[in-house]
């Protein structure tokens, strides 16, 4: 299964912002594109997330799968990130069991939503 | 469209539990399915949306539809989650018009997913 990793690309995460210079949303984007792709994870840039004041925030769903957000992120987090969602994406429901989730998804949820089918 | 709009039964949204009373999710969604049901709107109780720091939760989501989270929700905010609920199935892709969201939408959410399709 791939599994799709949303990015909000627009995150402040409540820094000011500088003419010229990437906003901390931008930054972790580019430390997952990065990163060698793993195997059945499409990264994809969003425009928000709606989730600003828990920025920067990543969202990981795919087909008949729980969709998961998780916020206060960095790029300093990309492989941990991109390692949870190869765990993700292994799964047939995005239920990873808790201790094979990276710390920053135990910590760090913001939300979950069933799957579609539900 | 049919939306789903999932209720976690399970936060106690803070508060300590007492013996033999509903937590806050529990009495939120007896104030859901108290109301009468809109048209196009399918309320789902679900045990947990991982939002336990924003609680009580509820998700939206309708197939090809952005899917949102919004938090800090008690009973009383049972009429204006519905009607919430209404206008975004009113949508083909989960995007209600800013003026047109509640109040409660506009200032908690949680967190939007995009539509799987995407």
């Amino acid at each position: 299964m791939t599994a799709k990793l949303f990015v909000c690309t627009t995150c402040r995460a409540g820094e000011p912002v500088t003419e010229g210079q990437p906003v901390a949303g931008a930054r972790l984007y580019a430390a997952l594109a990065a990163a060698p792709t793993p195997e059945n994870v499409t990264i994809v840039p969003v425009e928000c997330l709606s989730a600003c004041s828990n920025g920067c925030a990543v969202a990981l769903s795919a087909p008949d799968c729980w969709s998961y957000v998780y916020g206060r992120l960095s790029a300093d987090d990309a492989a941990d990130i991109l390692a949870g969602s190869v765990a993700y994406a292994a799964t047939a429901d995005g239920l990873v069991p808790w201790r094979e989730r990276p710390q920053i998804f135990r910590k760090q949820s913001l939300a979950r939503i069933p799957p579609m089918e539900r």
